[in-house]
């Protein structure tokens, strides 16, 4: 599992990481449980709007890496979250229009290290990520991203889709990754841009695709059906790169 | 380890491998040992040209899954090698001029699955890989290749530097992958050509890049040294793609 490193056990451990302001991606508590400390915790978590999940001793017993759970298992994240308007910030600083990858549910934690990556070398202003049924930034991303996770912000947004019409008032215009749409050398991908890739087995969902402007398609001509999801993304931001470049 | 499901351990399963034509990628034998069932697999080792390492019973001992190695431990392909020959095939066959990926050194199972998975899709004829220091076709490899394996040719050559000058007499042009390269947007990389890639540590080693006609850069914008190796392998494979779509 990638979260190994990052697991947090243990109800005075928890309650501490949450106070020396841990970022806390996913809380498992035992279901039923509510004295004082537990209690706390619940209430620490809601500050920081962390998933609750509420689960069986059993379940815990099988997270657990030390055993001595006591009813609480925390997934810390790796590195802290940027604010969506820290990636505008970004753009408007460097002077450039703003360029921005959207991922719609990554759960792979290697591919979502690798499109940081991509992001930090195509001078993309930040990542955003949906807060539920995605990766967060774990160890392993934090490693794949090869340091990138360092300089490129990512920011953890709990609705893709407001999140897209709310920087569409700022100017920018997205363009989503889809089998089905305008093959990409034929869109104008330059100006102020959202790129959005879709998870590994659904691509996009469907209100997040219908909130975007464009539907960019890479040309395939083998036999099976799409690409890694980090080489989309890859192949997807060097074609607003090239025309970027070509302005 | 990419390798657990198709390692194959004990002297009579390892000799029936060979035999029933198998591809045994690598082959760790205890350093010493040299009775009648053992000079067997070497010889067969010798002819299939399989890596032989030699090693302790403590490394073997380290190694085996089912702790029955009898001295010896075969790593077998899940999948099954190309020649050259069959990727040139296959371009005439398709009246194309052919499109080859050279991987010199890949080492994550992970990368070159992607890799033959953008092979396929960006219409590639076929993948080479070197015969050392790099994965074979291992079941991770098949697995991340999402089937790709199956429809594009994957040749495992000795020496990549030779093949390349093979290939130089039958037309092709090769440009390596490289930071210090031309701008790719600049390049000409229409017709028969062969597209060099890097180990995800060293790039492309000294010889093959001199062997090379040409050295392409993606250009990179970031705080950060490269873009992951399956990741550069797409966006070169799609500049190729985009310029043969604009002829």
């Amino acid at each position: 599992m990638a979260y190994e490193e990052f697991t947090i056990e243990g109800r005075n451990a928890v309650i501490e990481a949450f106070r020396s302001g841990k970022t806390i991606d996913k809380l498992y508590l035992l279901d039923g449980c509510q004295d004082g400390p537990m209690m706390t915790i619940r209430r620490e978590a809601k500050k920081q709007d962390t998933i609750l999940r509420y689960v069986t001793k059993e379940r815990l017993d099988q997270l657990s890496e030390t055993g001595r759970h006591q009813g609480v298992i925390a997934v810390a994240a790796a590195y802290g979250y940027a604010e969506v308007e820290d990636i505008l910030a970004s753009a408007r600083q460097k002077g450039e229009p703003p360029f921005v990858f959207l991922l719609d549910g990554i759960e792979d934690p290697h591919n979502l290290g690798a499109i940081i990556r991509t992001a930090n070398l195509a001078g993309a202003h930040g990542v955003i990520i949906p807060k539920n049924h995605a990766v967060g930034l774990t160890a392993t991303v934090a490693r794949t991203s090869a340091g990138a996770i360092s300089h490129t912000p990512v920011a953890k947004v709990t609705n893709l889709s407001r999140t897209i019409g709310e920087l569409k008032k700022e100017g920018l215009w997205f363009v989503c990754a889809d089998m089905g749409g305008t093959v990409m050398y034929q869109l104008d991908l330059k100006g102020p841009i959202g790129l959005v890739i879709g998870s590994e087995g659904e691509g996009v969902s469907r209100l997040v695709r219908e909130a975007c402007d464009m539907t960019a398609a890479i040309p395939m001509k083998g036999q099976i059906g799409s690409l890694n999801a980090s080489v989309a993304a890859g192949v997807l931001a060097y074609e607003i790169v090239r025309q970027r470049m070509m302005q």
